[in-house]
C-alpha cells in the first residue's frame, strides 16, 4: 500500500486478478507461465491451431455507464469466448487490459467476481494484463484451440446449404430498449430474463465444438442477423434468403412487442451471441439432435442462394424492406 | 462510406489497417487466418512455446495528448515487442484494439504509418483487432515464439551472476522531461536523439534471441531499472548491487543534465526499453562478442547478491537514497 492507503498497482492485481479462472485444469496445463513475467507462455496442443480474438468494450457504448461491475465482469468474457464458439474453437485462456478512471475497490471487487464467475463457466483462466489509469475501458483477447485445419470459418457456405441459428434472436436488443426506457416491461421475471439475456450471453462453446464435424461456415450474431450473416455471404461469395416466421423468438419477447418489432429486433439488434452456421440439407437430422445433445434450440431459418445480399421473406413471401443492417462504430 | 461520407468501421479497417507487417513472410507462414473472420489463426512452429503479452497506451498518461499519430504508431508495437525480447521470443504476429473518439482520417493516414513501420522492422503482421468510439486508448497484443521450456525468465538469476543491461539508460527520461518542458534543450540534434528514443524505442529482439543461450533472467526497462531490476530480484528471491558510475549514459544525456540528475534518469526513469538481464560470470566474454554481433553496447553494471532488495553504491562506495523506485500506475 502507498502511504495514502491506496493500492498500487501490483497489489490490484494481487488483490483482485490473481488465480481467476484457476479451477481449470486442463487449460493450466496449457500454460507453463502465467501473470508475473514480461510475457505469459501457451503450449498449443500437437495438431492444433491457436484462434484468438480482441475485444474492447468502452463504457456508455457497449454498456451503459451505470452497469453492474459483476455484470460487466461476465459480459466482457462472455462476448469474446463467442467469437471462439463462431470458430469452433475450445477455450485455453484469456488477457485482460483493463483502464480505469480511478482505483474504486468496490467496482474492482464486483467486476472480479463477475469475471471469475465466466472464466470458470469456460474454463478460462485468466494469465495476463496490463492495469492503466484512464476512462474505463476493458479490452480481452481469448484464445482457444482448434483441430489444425478444421477451423469453422465464415468463407464455407455453398448454394443449397440451409441457415441455422442457436438460441432465440432479438432478446438483447429488447433488453437494451427496456435498459434505455424506450421499452416498458412490468413484470419482474420478463426483465430479469432479459437482463440476463444482455449481460449474461452464453457463449455457444459446447454446441461449437459438436458443429465442426457437420456446418460448413459460421459467425456469432454480435452485430445483428441481417448484418453478420451479410458478413458469412460476403466471406463465401454467396446470398441467403430466410423466412421472417422462422425467427425463433423467446416467449417474452413475443408477449412483450408487436410482431414487427420482435422481428425487426431479431433481425437488426446486436449482442446476441447466438451462433449462425450453415450446413448441407443432409445433416438436418444430425443438427437436429446436436440441438437435443447440448439443450439449445437450432433453428432453420433459410436456405444460401446465389447473389450477393440478404433478403428476409415476410409473412406473405414478399421480401422485407429493412433500413439498418446491424450495428457499426462510427456510423 | 455512410451517406454521411463517413467511413465505416469495416472501410476503416481496410483503408488503414489491411496488410500491415505483411512483408514478413516467415510470420505469415504461421497465420493460417488473418483479419475478417470471427478469430485469427496462429499456427505455431512445433516444439516452440507461444509468447503473449498485452499493453495499453492512453492518451495523455502514456504519451502527450499531442504526440504525432506516427511516433504513436511505432511506439504502441515496439513497447509491446519489448516483452517478448524480455523473454527471447521471436516476433510472430499482433493484435491491435483501437478505440477513437473520432474518424480522425489524418490521424489514422499517421498513425498507420507508423504501426506499419514497426510491423515491418519487426516482421509482424496484424493478425486481428477491434475499433470501438470512445477516449484515445490502444491496446496491442503480441505474440512471438520460443523454443519450449527455455524461455528468459525473471526468476532465473542465482547469486554470483552478473547484471547487464543494453543500450544506454535515461534517455526517454530525459525526453519526457523535456516534452514537458522540465528539461531545456538547445540542439536540434539532442532534441531529435531524445524524441527518437522516447517515441521510437527499439525492441531488443536479435540480441535477446541470441541471449537465451548465455543469460540466467532477462527483464524489459519499462518502469525504471530499479523498479524492473526488483521485480527480477523478487522472482528470483536474490537481491542485486549494482554501482552508479558504470551506469550507460548517452553522450547527449550526459552533456544535458549533471552527474546526480542523469543517474537519477537511468535508476528510476521508465520507458529505456532495454534489456537488463543476468548471466553468470563465465560468460562474459561470450557477452562482449554477442555486444559486437548485434552492434549494441552491453554493460555490466552489478552483481546479483543474498537478500532481499536492490542497492545502487554511489562514486563514494556508499549506497545511493533513491526515493522513486520506477513508476506505478495509481499511486
Amino acid at each position: 500500500m502507498t502511504e495514502s492507503g491506496k493500492l498500487t498497482e501490483f497489489e490490484l492485481i494481487a488483490r483482485y486478478f490473481s488465480n481467476v479462472g484457476c479451477s481449470a485444469k486442463a487449460a493450466i496445463n496449457a500454460v507453463p507461465l502465467s501473470i508475473g513475467d514480461d510475457c505469459a507462455l501457451i503450449s498449443v496442443p500437437p495438431g492444433q491451431e491457436l484462434a484468438i480474438s480482441i475485444d474492447t468494450l468502452v463504457a456508455g457504448c457497449h454498456f451503459p455507464e451505470d452497469a453492474s461491475p459483476y455484470d460487466i465482469g461476465q459480459r466482457v468474457l462472455a462476448v469474446s469466448v463467442s467469437d471462439l464458439a463462431a470458430m469452433g474453437a475450445a477455450p485455453l485462456a484469456f488477457t485482460l487490459a483493463l483502464t480505469l478512471p480511478e482505483v474504486d475497490q468496490e467496482w474492482l471487487s464486483g467486476f472480479s467476481q463477475g469475471l471469475r464467475k465466466a472464466a470458470d463457466l469456460y474454463g478460462m483462466p485468466l494469465i495476463g494484463g496490463d492495469t492503466t489509469r484512464g476512462p474505463l475501458t476493458l479490452t480481452v483477447q481469448v484464445h482457444g484451440a482448434v483441430e489444425s485445419g478444421r477451423a469453422l470459418r465464415r468463407s464455407g457456405a455453398r448454394i443449397g446449404d440451409r441457415v441455422f441459428v442457436s438460441g432465440t434472436l432479438g432478446d438483447a436488443a429488447a433488453a437494451l430498449a427496456m435498459i434505455q426506457q424506450r421499452l416498458a416491461v412490468a413484470s419482474e421475471d420478463d426483465k430479469s430474463f432479459l437482463l440476463s439475456r444482455f449481460y449474461c450471453p452464453e457463449a455457444r462453446v459446447k454446441l461449437a465444438g459438436e458443429l465442426l464435424a457437420c456446418a460448413s461456415a459460421a459467425i456469432d450474431i454480435s452485430d445483428g442477423l441481417l448484418a453478420d450473416l451479410g458478413h458469412l455471404c460476403r466471406s463465401s461469395a454467396v446470398a441467403a434468403k430466410i423466412y421472417s416466421q422462422r425467427l425463433p423468438l423467446s416467449s417474452v419477447l413475443d408477449s412483450l412487442v408487436a410482431k414487427q418489432q420482435s422481428i425487426d429486433y431479431a433481425l437488426t439488434g446486436g449482442d446476441d451471441y447466438e451462433l449462425c452456421f450453415t450446413a448441407a440439407p443432409a445433416v438436418r437430422k444430425h443438427i437436429e439432435a446436436l440441438s437435443q445433445q447440448c439443450g439449445i434450440p437450432i433453428t432453420e431459418i433459410g436456405e444460401i442462394i446465389a447473389g450477393d445480399h440478404v433478403a428476409c421473406v415476410g409473412p406473405d413471401g414478399v421480401d422485407l424492406a429493412i433500413n439498418k443492417a446491424g450495428y457499426q462504430h462510427f456510423r
